[in-house]
């Protein structure tokens, strides 16, 4: 194989890893099996990912940022709160297709691994998809669209709506599930002020 | 180790499987590490799981009937629909650490496996779940105490909260989180007519 430079193979490992670890999961996966994939000896995969764990890190890192940054570019033109949150909705499926392998290693991670290193960047996640969430929904308030309810229940509604929808479709497909637009619309109404 | 009758050895399987799975995942744990576990040898153990999959499979419908027995107990006295679903959330925590375990399986289980059959069990299961909320939001519909929503999305949205507080609070304690009793009322109040 061709000799990449650092920054174009740091890149190649980050996709090869997240195909592997999406195929048999975090736990299950070693850094040999990583090295193989990519066509690389251990001793190259370890110059730019000293450990599992830190492959591991660096996905789930890009997979907050790369969602946020694709979710404030979504609602950046939009001023109602409700309509922000449809959007968002609206464009979940491709969103998850496009990340679709990265977020079945977040998801596998979460109910199976028991790193402490691992679970530390999932909180990490999990609390940055709130806090987003939050600003929406407190804005809402702040203008009045919507009512006073608990905010972190509401941020948890819709990242438990991700959640369940990503991992029953990915998962459980063809299975007869909900339509993450018509989940977002019964949330908005029981926000509406 | 004493000589178990059938019933018996059959349950204590299942209990050291349930175990086994939980702790190393579905797709990580052999036939016999479980019968090292159980202190018999694979042969006792396949004469009562013909494989690993049929052990997942028992292990997947026992939650599913206990789940649904559970539920179906706690609102046998309760008129109001709302007021069921407030009875649900209220015991979900007791309910949660008494299967523990086994939902760690499955969630694990959903997440990871490619496996066919152990898929069809959990889709089995789902659907389980979602008929037995269908007839509290229906019934609610016909009493005229909630509003005339898409049944399925509701039903999801229930769902979605359970699976969502227990993967949350089973693998990134300590951790704060939302409250599951909290989550429903939000549902209810969106729910009501």
């Amino acid at each position: 194989m061709a000799r990449l430079k650092a920054p174009q193979r740091k890149e190649q490992l980050l996709g090869v890893a997240t195909r592997v670890f999406a195929k048999y999961g975090y736990d299950a996966t070693t850094t040999a099996s990583i090295a193989s994939a990519a066509g690389v000896t251990e001793p190259i995969l370890y110059r730019h990912f000293g450990s599992k764990q830190e492959l591991f890190v660096a996905i789930a890192r890009a997979v907050s940022a790369r969602t946020l940054r694709h979710w404030k570019e979504l609602i950046s033109d939009i001023d109602d709160p409700a309509e922000q949150l449809r959007e968002i909705a609206g464009q979940f499926d491709d969103h998850l297709h496009e990340l679709g392998d990265a977020y079945r290693v977040i998801h596998s991670a979460l109910t199976t691994t028991r790193d402490r290193k691992v679970l530390n960047v999932l909180r990490e996640h999990y609390r940055q998809i709130e806090a987003f969430f939050r600003a929406i929904v407190v804005s809402g308030q702040k203008k009045g669209v919507f009512r006073s309810v608990e905010v972190k229940t509401v941020c948890w509604h819709l990242i438990n709506t991700g959640l369940g929808y990503a991992v029953v479709t990915q998962n459980l497909a063809p299975f007869e599930t909900f339509d993450a637009k018509s989940a977002i619309e019964f949330v908005i109404r029981g926000l509406k002020a």
